[in-house]
């Protein structure tokens, strides 16, 4: 088991990595009058047993559920959970508890964060993603029709339980999924974890136990990091975005569909080291070095768009201000760059590079 | 011209109020290459050519509207606003203007609160009651089908812009409703600001600039005052509730209809002061003085309701933490406090003494 500490500006709390946190959950949480859990069907038809075990009768959880799927991550669906917890009775002093993947989790801290106004709320992160991505660094929201995680708000949790024992029942595209942003927080800020990962990628796919523990830790650690230096993104925080441009222009045009975000992010992952070769912050021996790693954890779905297409969506990323896109380089492995510079004609001649990797797949 | 300074844990601002702000707007918002107003079809009509005079040509701001009326304080005109926003490609440099009252003001706080996970905002309040209430204290939210401002955030604007002119064309029941929030603010903490509304009722009622100026600024004042000491509301801010937990209760009970909140709360005075006198926390010729002044700025609408329907919407009060009802009582004039020990029975008696005085009215 290993803490991590989390620290920023306007929120301290622990990470806890490990075995066995669910089942022992009971003693863990802050004593609270009124408990509630917002979960996915499936996720509590496959971990209730667990989750309910340490809870004393009569101190029962009340379970909001929320369907998996991007769809579901809606206004509508925040309110809906909303007059659940009115109808329940939720007042400022109830504790809401996330348990699930990345949604669950972005939702149930939204959630916790307009609820009242505020109230608390605890991350148990059910996904590989989850546990080293979006439990970390307070970010919560929902979409809009328009493009993702559009609304929001920064609402910290008091504290997340990344349970290494639920990984056991996550199929495997998606443990594939969450390693490639474990891949990025090496690549960006932390060389040991890239050569840890580019050396044990079998034991790793095999969830070989410590091997997970240290590559999730290690990534959390990075940006727990990397957040509690700017939390509010103004500036390092951007590099956390390293593959994000073009992986989150990849969902836009695939409608959220088809590719998971991890996945989205690995080939935007590639096309972000082409632009590095093509600016010479990475040697080729290094980028190539990177480009194996990343596809020794896939295979990456393929996709069908155009450059165009990518680019007017990277237009729209709401990373951007006043007009200015900002784009995170790497500078060899282990550190990562934000320029503000980057060309229509680079960066389609970096996604055409991709593409055209894209048709091989 | 007066400048209140508001300053709290997590912001600082200036509250500007006299004649003049709106036709000198543009000199006095932050420079941004785009601006956002959010304001009702209503206002616009009246206001717009004030509102853009002092726009340089080629620097109009884009205009979003929201129609007047507590049903459009939902989720779901928050997302198609959001979306209105996305639409125009607002960023996280974009700057929202609300103009209205304070529905707008709500929506639009909590708008800027959650959009791209919060951008800037400035508040021009058009009513009375906006600018002494909503305007300051960054609070923003929406209702919830179950209750009123169930859902929110605390977001504080750059700056308020509280301009007497708009008040020319505020229906004179709008008038009346707010400055039942600034009686209270004497009653609560501002002993001068009472005796000064006790004494000027007819001037301020005809809407004297020089005595809605004072008023103004004192309202504010006492509410920044209290803020900057309790932003979240774990203590003294509490006491801005006097006559809100039964005005909370009358306006649920009416389903938001027949009432203004600020007549709600006028009530909810009464039934307080009552409550009072039973626990002898105000003496009865204070009792009788404030009483007899919330009168002089009514008339105060009728309503049906029971004792008892009062009292479950009053128990559902999000104020209320882990079961615990809480209710402000006053302390003489000019000052007030919070108990927690109200007994159904007590409540009821306060509640039945106010209903015979709405029978009467």
């Amino acid at each position: 088991m290993r803490t991590i500490q989390v620290k920023t500006e306007s929120a301290k709390y622990p990470v806890v990595v490990g075995s066995g946190l669910l089942s022992t959950l009971w003693r863990r949480l802050p004593k609270r009058n009124s408990i509630f859990v917002l979960t996915s069907p499936e996720i509590w038809a496959l971990w209730s047993k667990y989750f309910l075990a340490s809870f004393p009768k009569g101190n029962q959880p009340a379970v909001l559920f929320l369907p998996a799927g991007e769809q579901y991550k809606r206004l509508t669906y925040i309110e809906q959970l909303a007059s659940q917890l009115a109808s329940h009775h939720a007042d400022r002093s109830s504790l809401l508890v996330a348990f699930g993947g990345g949604i669950i989790g972005d939702i149930g801290g939204f959630l916790a964060a307009i609820y009242m106004r505020g109230i608390d709320y605890i991350q148990i992160p059910s996904t590989l993603l989850a546990q080293v991505d979006s439990s970390v660094g307070g970010k919560t929201g929902a979409n809009l029709a328009s493009g993702k995680n559009l609304i929001g708000s920064f609402h910290h949790p008091l504290s997340v339980f990344a349970d290494i024992d639920l990984l056991r029942t996550l199929p495997d595209r998606e443990l594939r999924a969450g390693l490639f942003e474990s891949l990025k927080a090496g690549v960006i800020r932390d060389a040991r974890l890239f050569r840890f990962m580019e050396r044990n990628a079998e034991t790793i796919l095999k969830r070989g136990n410590k091997a997970l523990e240290y590559v999730i830790s290690a990534s959390i650690r990075m940006k727990a990091d990397v957040v509690g230096i700017d939390e509010k993104e103004s500036g390092l925080r951007m590099i956390l975005n390293f593959g994000h441009t073009v992986g989150h222009a990849i969902e836009a045009a695939m409608h959220y569909r088809k590719l998971l975000h991890g996945e989205a992010v690995a080939w935007g992952m590639l096309a972000a080291l082409q632009l590095g070769r093509m600016r010479g912050t990475i040697s080729t021996t290094n980028a190539n070095r990177v480009e194996r790693t990343i596809l020794d954890y896939g295979p990456l779905p393929h996709f069908k768009t155009t450059a165009q297409r990518l680019l007017d969506a990277a237009s729209r990323d709401k990373k951007n201000r006043a007009g200015v896109r900002r784009f995170v380089l790497p500078q060899e492995i282990g550190n990562a760059s934000v320029i503000e510079n980057v060309t229509d004609t680079e960066l389609i001649a970096a996604i055409d590079w991709m593409l055209s990797k894209v048709k091989e797949s």
